[in-house]
């Protein structure tokens, strides 16, 4: 008999939270005026002020992330502007140029390296280079940076702080993609949402609800409310106004009361914990960067991940060392059952055992 | 004791039909591959080939109607090329616009006139003006119409064949921006949905399940499949491919089943041409255009109009005839109670014996 | 033995005044810094501050006519916004979409009148139409008006103010597209380039030297000089910089110089105006607006139209007003010799004999 | 007394040789059909037929060589597509993000090495990186490479060979920017246009003369005569058509003409050679790369370089090594003196012994 699949490329594939569905059920019983007009968006803006501890700010509700993202650089990337960002950052590698097209072809210059984080050092290296001829006038107008990084690790308060101060130094902007924010916040336990974002110096956050037990919401969060005026308008050129804007407030309201968000990433980064510390005690399976939210990534054997495959579990292929040796992903959910993982990690016992010989 | 606030603007204000909240829900507890890589979105794509009788069509899911138009559009309106719209269009007045960013810069010609659509007259009088002086080569790509029309009229089934035919003439693309396309269908109640679009010559249909019955769903239906390759390459560079797009496919999958959406459409046309009977009858209030759907066109003076806002009533302020007079619009959706259009009707009637003296 | 073809279409079938050939010449023969760092860019700045009275002023030296208007509009004109412009404008009608590539989708509304010229009556309609909807922010920017008028005529100063003062009013901008500037400036004798542009309200004006005697010289002036720093950066991106601008600036310092451009306007629109005198007193040949400047619109049957053609003269087939009858224009340049306008007459005139019977 | 300023940073300082500004005399007494209509435009197009012997090709002439390769690249990469390119490339450092204006938002990917020029090596890892996530459909659409290289030297026969080969096995363009391909050419000198071209897979070449003779102009020719439709479209909305083309043509018609290009071209390797061999036998210099066109890149202290300015000689300062150490260029025109150059020479000597203590 053949094993169910499980899938465990990314957090996408997950449900939706209880609390957020019963937010959107209430919700679609009501008449509200359309385009954000609504009481539900109009508390959800109180309720971020209140999380966020800063009553000037302006939000943006959204229902992807690729276009939270565009929407917030395109904000401060003018079209003959360029932003710096890590060569494997998501809105350079994944969402297919986007906030090269909201920008009207705004330029972003890749810094590569291969801790997956940007640095203040590689960050002023490239200002550097960049403006050296260009003295007069840079167009360099900002910085974006992911939390949790692109390899599953935190940037810590200091290490934003290092790049938010020569962002003010040279006198751009801090976006912050934010698609795992509630994760890198929930490992660093002590830390308020204020802390993690704006009082370190991030002028604008991409914050992501999708990946954390929302059906689709995504908010924009401008820390720097002058910002918010461009965006405002090109939402509705770029197609981003649901006419039920309600139905993604009302998501998010849910997933802020109570801290629910905090809550399920919680849960997320402590399955994830467990799972990472399994797995790499297994002779195939060499950890790469340490688990501090709810991905895991892997070098394994090609062998190793066709065998995986065969297994029914589906991890993210991540990207090739060599012809013989692949990185993979594993990422875990809010919603993912313990025994999903026990599950999981015992056929790999297994596989791992019989593909002694093989490899 | 004041009035409760009736919304009567739009069908937007409207909630989520049951039948479509179930399916949701359903959703919601499954793990599914993301972006389009589901079993709902497969059995959507068999579920509109069946409705439309038609095997070689695309589909996209969308959760924004502007994204919808603008997208489809883009599949043939090049940077350097242009389109043939109503004035009045959606697209050209209401869109922020999004088909001009979407196609980078492509140009929407106004065909301007009274009765709220286009005719197969004007459209050959434009293009025929228009390549006069370009004769080597016409920059026209296609041809936009709006079904329900601007006026919430139906196209008849000869009105567009005759454009299309045009359209094939000059080989250019017709698009129909179907945000009531069920409203128009259930009118015309003999007619199939294949009968209504591809059968008729159109290429390409932004169909709106939004404003009939759903959280947030559209969905663009490419008759002629060619034109769906660059859309769905566009659709991740524009931000609007969402993670779990199987919510979208849940809902429009449930809005087909057991023709759904021709119900919802039905119920909402019946209950607002019971309201547009009665209220053209009331001396205050002229009838501007036939009740096809689920709009009422009126005109009225400003000052009836301010007295419907004190009435807690709120219809939609259409346009301005001069200082005076104004045209307003009433919708009425699927969801509306009989019970509140009499209460509205009540509230009109007392107004409009009051108001004789007034005006 | 056949006729000579005379090319009587457009203005830019000219060649180049030989005083601007001579500073070609000159130029040709130095080195200079690139990219308008160089001393001829330098003059050319300060003529142009004499010539129109105004110190802060900025200038872009450029060498398309379509990339001036285009990038002097893209200054004020954002993406989600739209500018105001007569239907029959160039910068509509006959610039591949340009302004709104420039801008990235900025959109152009047409006003449509009989007169070739918008009025303030008609702009002020347009305003309230479109803010009507939209009372809290108006997405419109700007207003371009173009100098001689696409009917060849000029816009009067007060018609000119009194646009400006609705401009003002409404916080927006008023460019004026002076291809032919300096015909307009000839006809009006005593009016300084300052009374006629920016003493009347003009925020930036594309003047164009190319049709008045230059080989390919345009320069954009922005009254307004807190337009020009957009702009500035813009030019690079849209590959608008030409490494020798000296060259450029070269030609328009010698426009500029000893009055050369009034000089050079002024033959042509003499020259026009006896050419417009004559044929207007022939049978066939219907003068359709005053000849203030360099064009002579005419009406003609379809039929005398190609007998034109036969006769090797080549005018403008400017626009069709039935199957037999259509609209044409002459130009006259500064180049154009008397003798070629005599026998041209004189063709005409038998060809007007002749026809009688025909027509 | 001071020394005269001699301008050495780039081959655009320079003047346009004596055949090519007879040309522009002569067609500036003629009256022809504007926007390329002209029969200096048709005869351009014959000789570059012959010169590249191959009849089925396109050319748009162009007067700025940003223009010219952003619009070249255009025509194959669409909005959501990529093109590969040297991370030193002019198309990506210095063109101000005019490929991705002109392409409405397509991606460079940058390829970073210390040759300065792209391997068919390089590129194939790079397509494999980004293949290998994306396995349905590549979004890669072309490569580009520069000849000369960024570094000054030439891409021999066989290394281009190597590229095009690997792009027609990926279905992907090949575009060459052709800035020096005249010096390229003048280097190999048995090698004929098209054995430098199409002929080893160059599917199209933005041509350019400005830095060889010429006062503006640029060609793109399209030997895969396809790609052209586009672009003919393009030049338009981008603001590059001019409308006295004929001024363009004749330059290039001139230029081509009894080989001029190529003897232009050579006058400025053979004197850069010159400088080179006598330049890198100082101790302060060290050159970087082979001279094998009009570009000489040394190494140079940073006190050295300041001195070098003092001395009002102005090389371009190319990049920087560290605070010490500076990399600089210096460019040989056609119509550098060896005057001028010995001048050069005789006071970098004296610095050179002057220096020694300094340093």
């Amino acid at each position: 008999m053949k094993n169910k699949i499980i899938l465990m490329g990314t957090d996408t594939v997950a449900g939706v939270a209880p609390q957020i569905m019963k937010a959107i059920i209430r919700a679609s019983n009501a008449k509200m005026l359309p385009y954000g007009n609504d009481s539900y968006t109009k508390n959800l803006k109180k309720v971020i002020r209140k999380v966020f501890e800063k009553n000037d700010l302006e939000i943006i509700p959204m229902m992807s992330g690729t276009a939270s993202n565009a929407l917030a650089i395109s904000s401060f990337l003018k079209s003959y502007e360029m932003i710096l960002c890590h060569d494997e950052a998501h809105i350079n590698r994944d969402e297919g140029g986007a906030p090269e097209f909201f920008s009207c072809g705004g330029k972003l210059i890749n810094i590569i390296n291969n801790s997956g984080k940007l640095t203040a050092h590689d960050i002023e290296n490239k200002i550097n280079k960049i403006n050296f001829k260009n003295k007069e006038k840079s167009k360099i107008s900002g910085v974006s940076i992911t939390q949790l990084a692109e390899n599953g690790t935190i940037y810590s308060t200091d290490e934003i702080l290092q790049i938010s101060k020569l962002c003010k130094k040279n006198n751009i902007y801090l976006h912050m993609d934010g698609a795992r924010f509630a994760n890198a916040l929930a490992f660093q336990n002590k830390l308020s949402p204020a802390e993690a974002s704006w009082k370190i110096g991030v002028d604008c956050l991409s914050l992501g609800a999708t990946k954390n037990g929302a059906l689709a919401a995504e908010v924009i969060i401008f820390f720097n409310s002058k910002l918010a005026a461009e965006a405002m308008h090109r939402i509705k050129k770029t197609g981003h106004v649901i006419p039920k804007t309600r139905f993604i407030s009302a998501q998010l309201y849910a997933w802020f009361k109570n801290n629910l968000w905090l809550e399920l990433a919680q849960k997320a980064n402590q399955k994830a914990k467990y799972f990472s510390d399994k797995i790499s005690k297994m002779n195939d399976f060499e950890l790469m960067y340490p688990t501090h939210g709810n991905e895991i990534f892997l070098k394994v054997k090609k062998k190793i991940y066709e065998e995986i495959l065969k297994l029914n579990i589906v991890p993210n292929l991540w990207s090739k060392v060599d012809n013989n040796e692949f990185e993979i992903r594993f990422v875990v959910s809010f919603d993912t059952k313990m025994a999903e993982l026990n599950k999981i990690l015992s056929r790999l016992k297994k596989l791992n055992s019989e593909c002694k010989s093989v490899v």
